[in-house]
């Protein structure tokens, strides 16, 4: 199944997406928003799910899904916790800056608590009162949203309260960061609002690409028309989805609705960094990470971030080519 | 003005409550929640102004108000940013480790983005699956409640966009701070969830207490029924909350209901740490801060952390002595 919030108010008006995100149909009777569908998960998933059934089968009035009208599929949550799964894109920032990576990242989830009131829409452009300085970056990301989530959960029974897939554009300003965390409380400044995907699904709609909580397929980055990135979400994954959720867990419940992200997806290359696209690598998810293999190999950085006028497009395909989520379209502009 | 959340689902129901705290009307035919009258303020807040009056003047039908059936005001919420504004205190943690605190500390403020999806209510119980080794600690607090504030607001104007005025017990697991800072991304697990008092109240209802967005009254904070901390949350507060609110808008904007936190409140005394109240001092808001006094003086800390079985209650009074938020009464227990 898959769901949207068509912009509407501050929460969006729910709608059931046809897999081919040509249609979509009213869900309003239903629930009203995508998060009182989640506040109530048990008794409206299968509601939506016949649904999605009869829309498939145009056994229901339906209308055009146009991907600008959608908002990010909870317009505003009460919880973004975002991790740092692939652990090979953390060494690297490391490496690039001759520190030491300790040990226990490899089994203690890196996590921070984002900003979850002010989410922009997939296709709204990203303003900022200034680039230069900032260090403007996207960051590509997979991520899932949860339902009633009891404190304590096991990682392997945290599988079963993710509810929604989709796709994160974690903006990052990386040139704040650096005296954001040194003062030790994490980011705040640093990480501006996120965009989602126009468009969520349930786990199952991702057939055998949905594996052990993990996303079995390229996640595409187009940097200004090119293909800048398209690892493999599933591989290089440290730690899955059921771990993510439980390493947030382990001191307080989290309420329906709460999303958590993979961190920038990244795979090696022969246990090594690997190489932009236009090399016959599978490139980046964000451009820090191109830019940390710049200095670990030439001693410094040459890619520059994203200044007004520059634009980001994510998009993830199933198998058939078909887009899952629908596509992330952002332009930084000067407000 | 006095605002509360009945217990009713997950969002509690809008009343209005008289001074006193002994009576309260019905909402809802104004706003149904608290995050609906905030999301529509400058319709809803005229209402609700008449209904209070009408509530004082005994010209509406009321109920008796009971503080153990407030949920937090948000009984969940879109953001939870708390600041560190009470320097001094953020020096003697400092001291007690023999660090050095940067200078900027004093120009730009400390601040963490919390988990703001499962608030406690105020006379819940702190459950936690362990007290050895967690360090189980409260933090009293004052906090706001903004309207939509847009990105890059100057501290001054920020002012005009607070709604509400409550009290926090910012619960904090100390065992798990320094693994978790250590780490660079901030707080997660150190953090559970955090009560809120029973009661928010407009800044006009504060009257002369309110100067230049800081609260002058003591905040009182008892410990297993004895007065542990009383100290004046309107003294040696650095940043007020208009540069708080400033700080948290730079670069995105803040939906209305975001709750922004001043931190521990603390008192210097003659510029050096304060006295317990057993010794003629205001005392202290978190145990924390008697460690580090007991640190610097002894060498090493004796007051311990929250055990299963203690109690805190925090609370503030106005000049005539009425409690202007209710009591905020929680108890640790296993779970």
């Amino acid at each position: 199944m898959k769901l949207a919030s068509i912009k509407s108010g501050r929460d969006g008006a729910l709608v059931v997406v046809n897999n081919s995100l040509t249609k979509m149909a009213c869900a309003g009777h239903i629930a009203t928003t995508m998060q009182d569908a989640l506040d109530d998960w048990a008794n409206v998933e299968p509601k939506l799910q016949a649904l999605s059934v009869q829309l498939e089968n145009g056994e229901v009035e339906t209308a055009d899904f146009d991907q600008t009208q959608a908002d990010s599929p909870l317009p505003r949550a009460y919880q973004w916790a975002d991790g740092s799964a692939y652990v090979n894109h953390v060494e690297l920032v490391r490496r690039a800056r001759n520190a030491e990576m300790p040990a226990t990242f490899w089994t203690d989830p890196l996590m921070y608590q984002g900003g979850s009131d002010s989410f922009l829409a997939p296709r709204d452009n990203i303003v900022m009162p200034q680039d230069e300085g900032f260090g403007i970056d996207f960051e590509a990301e997979v991520a899932v949203i949860t339902g009633d989530v009891p404190m304590g959960v096991s990682a392997e029974d945290a599988l079963n309260y993710i509810n929604l897939v989709m796709i994160v554009n974690d903006v990052s300003l990386r040139g704040l960061i650096p005296g954001e965390l040194a003062k030790g409380f994490g980011f705040f400044q640093s990480k501006p609002s996120s965009a989602f995907s126009p468009v969520c699904v349930t786990p199952d709609q991702l057939g055998d690409a949905w594996v052990d909580g993990k996303l079995h397929l390229p996640l595409n980055s187009k940097y200004n028309n090119e293909l800048f990135g398209k690892p493999e979400a599933g591989i290089d994954m440290t730690f899955n989805f059921g771990q993510l959720v439980a390493h947030a867990a382990r001191t307080r419940p989290l309420c329906a609705g709460t999303v958590i992200g993979s961190g920038t997806v990244s795979n090696k290359l022969n246990d090594g960094p690997g190489k932009p696209v236009s090399e016959g690598g599978v490139g980046y998810s964000c451009i820090a990470e191109i830019r940390m293999i710049e200095t670990i190999e030439n001693g410094k950085p040459t890619t520059p971030f994203m200044s007004f006028g520059d634009n980001i497009e994510m998009e993830m395909f199933d198998k058939d080519g078909q887009s899952i989520f629908g596509q992330i379209n952002q332009t930084v502009v000067k407000g």
